[in-house]
């Protein structure tokens, strides 16, 4: 594809038409040639959308909440895009083949735009891909971008992370969900949904999630007991163990305070469309927080940084690859290793020892 | 710790002195100073030692069956080792921890050397960490390894990859085990394991495995109709789908036809110790077809590949963030590409220049 086809392409998107977004976003999967000149042209358009990343494990019913969180802001008036992100299915892709079909049938709204993207066997890639698409999106002009993840591995945690909010989805009475939870969802949840609100256990699933929210942030109240009106459950706790951290209270009133986020736990039955109202809001309320407080600025940095590391990670695998060729390819040094000629370790001291050289002269 | 210690307590591992065992993974697990001069020396005195691999779902019995597994090898007179990685922690670590305590009490046999290992947020680096673990146990003289894993995400099959003999552990009935296995884990079980199999719905789980082990080796079937006496399921089929194919029949009894492997289904339950038997001389089985069809072999050459590659992706990493500081710091860079003045890629390829340049050069 010629630049010239690329800035039309780019043109296109700018101009609101949806079948260049599609085509950008299927250049950015594929990575097709001059797909990166693309994200640099948009780039400088980005930056109005508000971005909400919603996770969970299978089951608990991710693809209806996201449903009727787009349709809730749709009737508001607001533009939205959804991509679903399936990092879980590195060799089969296309698992959420059935919920663009889902998407399109019930929304049946050319301006909620769904994408699914697969992992594609290019892991780190994958969370690059999600942020380029996002871009695209957010140029193109939607107003809301939800991104859908399946699961709970680092992975799915690396492409939540490009959000501004972070949805953990919970299933009532699920003790993997839970346990899932602890193991590294609970840290960047912004936003805990208790799906299936009247199944049986759930009350017991929201005291849980509360809990875990209050010891998490326990190491924290010591530094900032501030209340700032995002509190809602920190009443109904009543452990005694923040009023017996002692000490720190007198400064917690402070007009210096900045103010600072509680993750909220919000129950909703997304079939009936019950709490999407308050799900929203919630969500309203957290964007606000992100940019009064200034964190939105500083996640948008370290996304930045974040995107900058995983591309040169991904391009100096590349150069890494054709200098093992050049000096004599993979396969010869795995053999000599099979042999116990040599062994891994120093195979990369061999092979890195030009970089290092030349990273060398040129700092001095 | 100086070099005279290290390679004294290489000396007192390769003895078999188990401390020493303990305080090598110790110093893998946590990259300590020195641990790759270990690895290297241990490297030449590997290569004895059977690797199994388990994995499946929370909750499926895993731990259960590697108990069992490790007791009847003791019983037969060998020596086992036991990694139990958990990929999914990235944050809290340590949640196998209560495993390490099961081992102990169940087998109370120092024979059965027990560890955990949590990711510690080096994704890339757990199956390296891991291949480590395994070369210090195999240096050691343990007879059999076996690495169990929890899930069913990319990091756990990089994981379970290092081993030679892949157990896909299934429970009965579970719809999220069987989504699991499209996504992903079909792909590299060479036996699979219905456990709980006294549970209602073990058979159907079993007759839906080996529909799914009959699909994925259909694209094969033109190529390789021969049966090699691992098609104990084979024949449950009838569905009359390779003997449709046509054509390639007559070929497949030729003597020259290599030896395959189909993946194998064992039903067990593990609590009760019952299949176990049958298990072990699947394991057995498949380690002989892996000996005689050279494919332990071809499997040592591709980790041995993937193993340096791995390692001069995490080296160059840390050749990256050198550079990144030598050019200003990725903070500068990041807040530039907020501020649109620039963008990710734009970024990449200027740090990655010096770079570029100085391979050029060596590969002149």
């Amino acid at each position: 594809m010629s630049q010239a086809a690329e800035s039309d392409l780019v043109e296109r998107l700018l101009d609101g038409e949806h079948r260049a977004l599609a085509r950008v976003i299927t250049k950015i999967e594929s990575r097709a040639s001059g797909y990166r000149d693309i994200i640099s042209d948009i780039h400088s358009h980005t930056g109005h959308a508000s971005v909400v990343g919603v996770t969970g494990s299978p089951g608990a019913g991710k693809s209806t909440l996201v449903d009727k969180l787009a349709k809730f802001y749709r009737d508001r008036g607001e533009t939205v895009g959804v991509i679903a992100v399936d990092p879980s299915s590195p060799y089969t892709g296309g698992a959420v083949l059935g919920d663009r079909i889902r998407m399109a049938s019930n929304v049946g709204d050319m301006d909620v735009f769904f994408r699914s993207m697969s992992a594609r066997g290019q892991l780190g890639g994958l969370s690059t891909a999600t942020s380029d698409a996002v871009k695209a999106l957010d140029a193109f002009g939607k107003d809301r971008i939800i991104i859908e993840t399946v699961g709970a591995g680092q992975n799915e945690v690396d492409v939540v992370k490009t959000a501004d909010t972070v949805v953990v989805l919970v299933q009532p009475g699920s003790g993997d969900d839970v346990q899932m939870l602890k193991a590294g969802i609970l840290e960047i949840g912004d936003v805990f949904v208790v799906n299936k609100a009247d199944m049986a256990g759930a009350s017991r699933t929201v005291a849980e999630l509360e809990e875990m929210i209050h010891l998490r942030d326990d190491p924290r109240a010591n530094l900032d007991t501030g209340h700032h009106g995002h509190d809602a459950f920190d009443d109904d706790h009543g452990h005694g163990a923040e009023a017996d951290t002692g000490g720190s209270d007198e400064a917690a009133d402070a007009d210096s305070e900045p103010p600072s986020w509680k993750p909220q736990v919000v129950e909703t039955v997304a079939t009936q469309g019950e709490g999407i109202e308050t799900l929203v809001e919630t969500l309203d309320d957290h964007y606000t927080y992100l940019t009064d407080s200034g964190e939105l600025d500083e996640k948008a940095r370290q996304r930045a940084a974040e995107e900058i590391r995983q591309l040169l990670r991904s391009d100096v695998g590349e150069l890494l690859e054709q200098e093992l060729d050049a000096q004599g390819g993979v396969d010869d040094f795995a053999a000599s290793v099979v042999e116990k000629e040599t062994d891994p370790y120093a195979v990369t001291e061999e092979v890195l020892e030009p970089l290092r050289d030349c990273l060398g002269d040129h700092d001095d």
